[in-house]
């Protein structure tokens, strides 16, 4: 189901531009690398329309956004859209701070975003303009699960109506969906969530997929959630077989990045089409 | 001694706003999650307000300070005064300039510090108000050391009960004390200091541990520090057998703490009551 | 030929200013402790003057640049430049954006430079004050090769006396020249390609050996350039044989530069002085 995803990214080697949080940066540069897509972290508002001219996708990441870095990711954003280049929207921590949220529904506004991806709170909060996110956790009444799974699966894809833009939705189970059709995803392992960062990585890595595939974005996405996820089942086996914890979990996740190839991916993914 | 103050921790998933450096935030992130609690990093004046009442603790760090992000120290210090939320201050690099040493200060005099967490030449800073540390290092004259360990007791008491704030001086000893009790702490490892961050760590676990037990800072602090201590001392038992280096020793430290329990703690701490 | 280099660096502990990027920041950090120095990071205009007077050298690094620490940058370059410290220029991504060409000239223009470190494509950059770097990796089209070493040396060593600093290219082959006198060095892996912040730890580490050896930057800066290029070599051999990826190939780099010694440099360098 992926092949052509994957090849594509190691044939095309796609170049990331990403306005990010200095709380995970290194390890969303890393995982770029990893993925085999190169990032370049840039966000001063005099150079980032000619960043984002030289790149294949734009990620924008509101972690430790402020107002220097806002006016950027705007004006990276715009650009974006001027050229046709997908743009991968994280709203971090939206709904934890009226500034968040209002900053993640501008650049909604502002730019034509291409995939949002975020926690269950963070997406509740793009739909309902509000949120009550936990800090950048989700909020636990919030879980998607096998009960209300075809609610949510509903009411993605109406949010992704709404916004024009495809949604992945990330927890214990995964949906990325467009309009009309989404992808239920089973990936993935608790531990992912005892390291800061994977949900950033991960949002990076759709960057890469997305600017590799710039015709086949909602697939490319999937296969990004997927991927991602099975790194982190990987992962646990390893450290929890060497008896390591929680950093060692960081590093190893990066690791299994590195030497991903289709006939791994193929093999462990746990994706549905609804 | 430390049972329910670790408990609590597990109880409470304390949530701790961090405004930090951005060289070691990764690691105070991870740090952080690792003891079982949840960081959110968040600087801008516009949101500190909004994050700090969603929190249990403030963590203020001046290992990159600039005049943009010391006003959201202040504006987050004030609101987790009014919140009664306990005050962690890092003053990183205090004494190797006027800009530094003048920002703490104006940190504890617009702020009320609940514990300031420095090695003995930022904490000496403090106490006359000017210094000489050897960049983000303690100065090797400055050593807390059996000889004058009575007078550095004293010494802690004192800018306790001046600052009305708890005092923890880590060094090859540590002293953690308020203005009447003081706990001299012998763990940890002389490889702690060849990397950058364990400082920048053991306060964001402070603020942790005190946000996870309001009502009992002094003892929640000492077991912060006893236990990064003690992590420094498995890490590099680990480091040592596997003949690896520092940044092998980043990674362990990071997965002793998450692996961290009551059973290894009080097996392993060497806490001492004056 | 390295080893008074070495010497120096273990007996001076020298401190280093870096005013760097967010993305590798950490990873200077614990490459400049690893090497047996001490990093400092500050970029305030407000207090860069007194952290460069009690420092050995000052790296600059544009990697994630903003007007901001532009204006701390040049303050910082002046005041080192008045204390005869070396200052060391990493210009990361010049040729990917005007501002960074324009930035990487400014900073040339009003601060002594010692030694610009950067791949073929950010030197030509600074060589024609204009670029087409691909982001921050080199052009392919631009790479030292045996064929055309010869004119690279004459390149570099005419940059050199243009500029008046020492240069560092690096790449599968290294040059690192005054306007006089060439090294080509081959160590190194392609696997140092693979995790965002080679290139800076190696700037970063030149500062720290140019810091200890203020009397002998060429050679302390072809040490540099040799030492990380073994570290790689020695790195990829350990992550080869466990099987292990990208990440922990960041992990170990650090750990061979903190067990290194000159016995150890002396036995794996290759390099040659033209």
């Amino acid at each position: 189901m992926f092949e052509e995803i994957l090849e594509n990214i190691n044939r095309k080697h796609p170049l990331v531009h990403a306005i990010t949080n200095y709380v995970t940066v290194n390890d969303c540069a890393n995982m770029a690398l990893a993925c085999g897509s190169s990032p370049i972290m840039a966000d001063d508002i005099n150079e980032v329309e000619d960043i984002v001219s030289i790149c294949n996708a734009l990620v924008i990441n509101i972690g430790t956004l402020n107002e220097r870095t806002i006016a950027a990711m705007i004006k990276a954003g715009k650009k974006a859209n001027e050229l046709g280049l997908p743009v991968i929207l994280d709203p971090v921590g939206a709904g934890a701070s009226k500034f968040r949220t209002e900053t993640a529904l501008e650049l909604l506004k502002q730019v034509k975003i291409s995939v949002i991806r975020g926690n269950i709170s963070e997406i509740k909060t793009i739909d309902q303009g509000s949120g009550t996110t936990k800090g950048v956790d989700a909020d636990s009444n919030d879980t998607v699960t096998y009960d209300n799974l075809d609610q949510m699966i509903q009411f993605t894809e109406t949010l992704s109506e709404k916004t024009g833009a495809m949604i992945a939705i990330t927890g214990a189970i995964d949906i990325v969906a467009d309009k009309e059709k989404a992808f239920v995803i089973k990936n993935g392992h608790p531990m992912m969530s005892r390291i800061t960062g994977t949900g950033c990585m991960l949002t990076t890595l759709i960057g890469a997929y997305c600017g590799a595939n710039p015709d086949n974005l909602l697939l490319a996405t999937a296969a990004a959630v997927s991927c991602m996820g099975l790194c982190g089942e990987l992962t646990f086996e390893k450290v929890w077989a060497q008896k390591e914890g929680t950093s060692s979990f960081r590093t190893y996740i990066i690791d299994f990045m590195s030497n991903m190839d289709v006939e791994i991916l193929e093999r462990g993914m746990k994706v549905e089409i609804r």
